[in-house]
């Protein structure tokens, strides 16, 4: 018979083999101010056994809307009234005046009729593109080489034929919508921020292929929403493309702070994924709570945020040029994402535990397969939060760890050929 | 060139003909105590338009954790110290000591090694099944047809060879079992409590079969984690099966009343799954206070649960007594799960809204693709926060609406073969 146990061990055994098995970090986060956490003693064999200070450089909470007082009292507020769960599904009594609300903004940020919120980003792109391209028959779905793990999910769960064109290349693009004939359904998916890299795409450029070719665009905006844009609505309002952009996918977890995914676009599609979306469907609604915070929050980023946006983009140049100045391997990056390549994961990991244990800086190393093998690599992500002091600080550790642990080694120059296994299988 | 908007405006003035076009009904339950709340007016062509007091009789908060002041408690005190949202996937920044806790307790309460927390029920049947199917070579995946949405959807995402055996059929799923070579890797799931009937799984049986075939048990727990067995655990508990099943699933947002769903299995599997699973790894984590309010709830109804355990089988044998003794057409059912047949969606429907319009009473119409067509119906979910009178009020309620609505009309008596599009295409 089978041992089971013996499979999923030596799984495990390879992966740490490799040097990619994820020790996940813990942290205390109550009652110390964000970017500020305690890190806890856990499982990596050779870590200090005791609690220690340390500056979060990785995360996702751009903004710092998750600990801002507009957010949070919203949030309590809604817990004392409304309770902790939603107790249901959307359809089955899962639908509360604050889900409505929420809805109604985010609609109203991205100038579209409709908007409809799931429980994460990735549940938005695989409930949203596999119920698009599995209702519009005989659908074909272009992809950027790139595109999230969720998307691929998406599109795969569509059963939709797929083609990924080289990232953010327009030549590619156009080639491959040009031979598909003009009355199929297509719907080309990009990302604004390609989020391990930085980079932006060319939204103009896109749309004005999806209008010649008669294609639906597909935008996620995930680590966009909040932080570009004159209201925070993301790179599609920087470029003046929100009106040609027939989806727009957001996140509520990362420039807004607090948790859940949508997706804001005509009524008609609004109400198709609504009503045909298995994974929304058979789930149950985010916490009136949650969407309550998401509000306030999406409301204060909205019409109060421009400085905060403008104090990201300073702190994120500042700590672009001070490793640019200190010789160390900054990749190109257009957004507020800074990510420093390494090349190994082994290395990675030592320099990640390296920044912990001797400096007190926090920054995940980044492996296979949320980036390709040989392009391990650590991503920083300032907020306005972090001070200018703790942008220089950060560089003067790096400098210190990276004399220490890898000039000595060989580092990739750039993304190698695997690229299509983290992205499109 | 396409026009995309009719495509989806015609899909949609398809499900309106066919009856199953879903009306969300908006729900203020600020300030109102559960099972109450006030239906805010909505998109119900023919509703009245002003708010309306609603007694609600078709959530999942089987045990109203979701108002209970310890829950609400934790839930509060972890947002103002620890903020809303966690700011990271669970490997880059999101995971905290209430993350970890959380862990801990589930892993406790099913007296299993280890426990890993997603988003969502449905996300951890996704994620846990197409990780675990596809991570075992060759594996062959029996499943019960009436298996959830979510089951399924994870056994498609793995790719795996799948079998469906007839509901809770010992004796087709042994066949199967025994046409499987010995040493081929099997996983059988199958639920505790099938949620549209309130049937129970024959977990003893099934364990039997699953060892003497060298099988892998997988079970979902989800409409019965906090509700069965002496503790709390559910049903494996109560037919003293924890033990031998392999996998336990649950949800953290009916019985506790949060939000989010788990697995609980030996450090091996978890720890594959928490490596391997993509809508795991790729997704931001709970929000900690969302972890703490968790934690609570588990420990409240684990140790102090017994009380609103029997109160709730009470009032749902009170109900499906009552209901039988007013000959309406109550489903035969097990569990705290009272479903009653109407067999007609439009019907089913009205049903519903003289029931709200009448009555006040709230119970969402069950349709296609939840139940299969010709089984729609209502599902009544009594809580220990009913009252008694609430019980007699609703079933004069639904006799009232019955005669008018339903009595003349032909019903089905039992569910067609239609179920294979509802459960495993």
């Amino acid at each position: 018979m089978m041992n089971y146990d013996s499979v999923f061990a030596s799984a495990i055994a390879e992966l740490k083999a490799e040097g990619r098995y994820r020790t996940f970090v813990e942290l205390d986060r109550h009652g110390v101010e964000f970017p500020h956490a305690t890190r806890v003693p856990g499982p990596w064999i050779d870590e200090p056994g005791v609690r220690q200070d340390t500056v979060v450089w990785c995360s996702n909470d751009y903004l710092g809307m998750g600990e801002h007082p507009v957010v949070l009292e919203a949030m309590e507020k809604a817990v004392r009234t409304a309770g902790a769960g939603s107790g249901g599904t959307r359809n089955i009594s899962g639908t509360s005046t604050d889900h409505v609300e929420l809805e109604r903004e985010l609609a109203s940020l991205h100038a579209k009729d409709a908007a409809l919120v799931f429980t994460s980003g990735y549940v938005a792109n695989d409930a949203a593109l596999s119920s698009l391209a599995s209702g519009l028959p005989g659908c074909v779905v272009l992809s950027d080489e790139r595109n999230h793990a969720s998307i691929i999910a998406g599109i795969q769960h569509s059963r939709a034929e797929k083609r990924i064109f080289r990232h953010s290349d327009m030549d590619e693009l156009e080639g491959q919508l040009a031979s598909i004939p003009l009355d199929v359904p297509k719907i080309v998916v990009f990302e604004a921020i390609y989020s391990m890299e930085g980079d932006i795409a060319p939204t103009k450029e896109i749309c004005d292929l999806a209008q010649r070719y008669g294609a639906l665009t597909y935008l996620d905006e995930v680590h966009a929403v909040g932080m570009y844009g004159e209201s925070g609505a993301g790179i599609a309002e920087r470029d003046g493309q929100s009106d040609r952009v027939d989806v727009i996918q957001g996140s509520l977890a990362k420039g807004f702070g607090v948790m859940g995914g949508y997706i804001a676009a005509s009524s008609h599609l609004i109400d198709f994924v609504r009503s045909n979306a298995r994974a929304f469907i058979f789930t149950t609604s985010l916490p009136p709570a949650l969407a309550a915070a998401a509000t306030a929050s999406v409301r204060h980023v909205r019409w109060q945020g421009a400085p905060d946006r403008e104090l990201l983009q300073q702190r994120a140049s500042r700590l672009k040029r001070l490793l640019a100045e200190a010789q160390l391997p900054v990749m190109s990056s257009e957004s507020h994402i800074v990510p420093v390549l390494v090349g190994d994961p082994i290395v990675c990991e030592q320099v990640s535990r390296d920044l912990m244990f001797t400096h007190g800086v926090y920054v995940q190393p980044i492996n296979y397969p949320t980036v390709p093998r040989g392009t391990e690599r650590l991503r920083l992500c300032p907020t306005p939060r972090h001070t200018e002091r703790e942008v220089d600080e950060l560089v003067s550790a790096l400098s210190d760890v990276w004399t220490r642990l890898v000039t000595m080694q060989p580092v990739a120059e750039s993304a190698p050929a695997e690229l299509d296994t983290v992205g499109h299988p």
